[in-house]
């Protein structure tokens, strides 16, 4: 029998045991013995809860316990989920997580720590909630050379983006909306600024180039500017607004970057709006497969963060693929991709700007003091350089397709 | 370095030898080695192939060869590639395919030849072409009990009705049209009336359940009764037709089917159009993921067949999880599911019929002559003995939401 210990009885932590008990008989088929939850690391007591003899307060009484293989970390956050799982990597335990947080900012110390204790460390759970993503492309992946992935990977921003669609309201309110239905936390900043999202394009290029990508290389811009007129031209150009999280190879450059940006309907990411996930890999040989469902939550996340333990189990103290070195990757700056841009300009400067912004297509729609353009593709340089000479410009957006 | 052959050099197995020859080096560092193909068999001769040398005639070469470790098959049907396989797995090689009949017609044996003998038979390509999804149920969803597939899991199938909603054509137009793109196959039987679906769902039940179930068992319907009206009414409905391929557990019983359906907007699957295929699959903790992409061609599917040539290299004859016994599955009578039916009738005997089908809502999709009913929910069983009382019905098409 295989004894596990859950760090953080929160909302995935007491959802990781409740999988795990679940679906028990299951679980001990596929580890190849039974897997059973020993202990539950919070400073709270839970009086009352079935598993509350199981809490303990001190995590020295599970790091000292030769009998714990495997942790299911859920604590969140940088401190002390780092000591505590740098420690029990020392000694020669798997640790298992939904962390991404620690996994963007120390994975590459934390696996190497694991890989000179024979033990693993697991984070399924960090990108795309219970999605199957890390491991699909460490183990199924394995004779593509992945040079794209795009994925809408926040899903609190994706609600909000597609509740403004919807109802043609704005930013603030659909906010204060998503907040009281519990699909927002009451400090959004993470979600609404990319970084949540900027956390996870960035663990999965550190996972697919073998280097250390840290997100704050990454550009970045969150979803808080878009405005509901946004939205009427989209829907003109039949196209919808996500928060994309973007990562690219192009002869031997590497490009990423996080921002809302525009994309038509043979995008398969098109069609994954309210508070789900997609991620669309794109290899040399296999062209383009896409991961979609729910990106969050306390039981699809906590599957995740059971099925790596599981894996932990089978794989008896072998040393699991993937992960990624200290080296940081060389970042290019994102901004040498070419793309076509929307913009928005007062209609009176609209001839002006059709003349810097040569060759673009007008969209109307409908607004008599201000016009949507449509520009060619260029690189954000020459965007950039054109973009000054329309310092009236009211909203650019970028054009994925 | 591991030595690898591949068995047949047509459009699968070329591309397998592409695959890993383009992107050698990545595949070496993934697998641990360098994988190198020693041998290609095929009856044929191919000169001024760049690899013309490497071909074989005679299987006994490969089969007592003792540096060949894995088999790449890609001969396609039962025989030879059956006596092939057991004799590759026999001899401690393992054998990775995309030939889904050979895995649906004799997988369970295979399955306990190689266990025998210390080899794994992987078949990753041969459901889903290039989409990682059978590995993923084994090795990802492993915490979760996976009660439910829906799958579109034919290309060929999926593209006609793309183009029968979108041109309004019929269906014999737009099947010579696509066997004119190559999209269809000269015989298209198996493609058409739904036995490869059914193949496919019948693996994927299989690999679920731990134990065979034979698609002869599987209730299938094809394709070549839908008609340009359907597509008519299926709009007004907001709905699309699809070829879907279902597995359902509900309360210890099991049930299957391949079948046109109707599906709306919420469905995942609802955006999988063209060649393309998604599979939806829902476990009781998980909820509901999708996995979408290119489910034929020549780069996707081998690339799955290699993806499976390097787990085996770097298993090192250690027994990979998944598979399933000669133990044939008790499946039900589809007929037991629950669901809504799309009817139409002739103009004149809608009053009649809705009478039959109480509380069903009238489509006017703009025929004269017909009417559409869309009835309420109800099992096969009840919806057959309707069915009689209308005896004039023009089509029926199951809807699944």
């Amino acid at each position: 029998m295989a004894k596990v210990a859950v760090f953080g009885y929160g909302t995935v932590g007491s959802g990781i045991v409740e999988v795990i008990k679940t679906n028990q008989e299951l679980i001990a088929q596929r580890a190849g013995e039974e897997v059973d939850i020993k202990y539950i690391l919070d400073l709270r007591d839970f009086p009352g809860d079935p598993y509350e003899n199981l809490v303990v307060h001190d995590v020295e009484v599970i790091l000292n316990d030769p009998e714990i293989s495997v942790i299911a970390e859920a604590m969140g956050g940088i401190n002390p989920a780092f000591t505590f799982t740098k420690r029990a990597l020392e000694s020669g335990k798997s640790v298992c997580t939904s962390n991404k947080e620690l996994v963007e900012a120390k994975g590459a110390e934390l696996l190497g720590v694991a890989k000179e204790n024979g033990a693993n460390y697991l984070f399924e759970a960090s990108v795309g909630g219970g999605i199957p993503i890390l491991r699909p492309l460490v183990t199924c992946l394995t004779a593509d050379h992945i040079d794209a992935v795009t994925g809408i990977l926040n899903g609190t921003t994706n609600y909000i983006l597609t509740k403004m669609a919807e109802d043609g309201a704005d930013f603030d309110t659909v906010l204060r909306e998503a907040q009281n239905m519990g699909y927002a936390e009451r400090n959004p900043e993470a979600d609404i600024e990319g970084h949540d999202a900027g956390r996870k394009i960035a663990i999965m290029a550190s996972l697919i180039t073998g280097k250390n990508v840290p997100y704050e290389k990454i550009y970045t811009e969150g979803i808080t500017k878009i405005t509901p007129r946004d939205f009427t031209y989209a829907k003109r150009m039949g196209l919808v607004i996500r928060l994309l999280a973007m990562y690219r190879e192009r002869k031997g450059k590497f490009f990423a970057y996080v921002a809302p940006a525009m994309i038509g309907k043979k995008n398969p990411l098109y069609a994954v709006s309210d508070v789900f996930n997609g991620i669309l890999v794109h290899g040399n040989m296999l062209g383009e497969a896409m991961f979609y469902g729910a990106g969050a939550g306390k039981l699809p996340t906590a599957s995740a963060v059971a099925g790596d333990v599981v894996d932990c189990v089978r794989a008896h103290g072998q040393l699991l693929p993937g992960g990624w070195s200290t080296e940081v990757l060389d970042l290019s700056e994102h901004t040498f991709r070419e793309k076509k841009f929307f913009i928005r300009v007062p209609a009176e400067d609209a001839d002006a700007a059709e003349k810097v912004f040569e060759g673009s297509q007008r969209i109307d729609a409908g607004f008599a003091d201000e016009v949507g353009l449509l520009t060619q593709a260029m690189d954000e340089v020459a965007f950039e350089e054109k973009a000054k000479q329309v310092p009236t410009m009211i909203a650019r957006i970028r054009v994925e397709n």
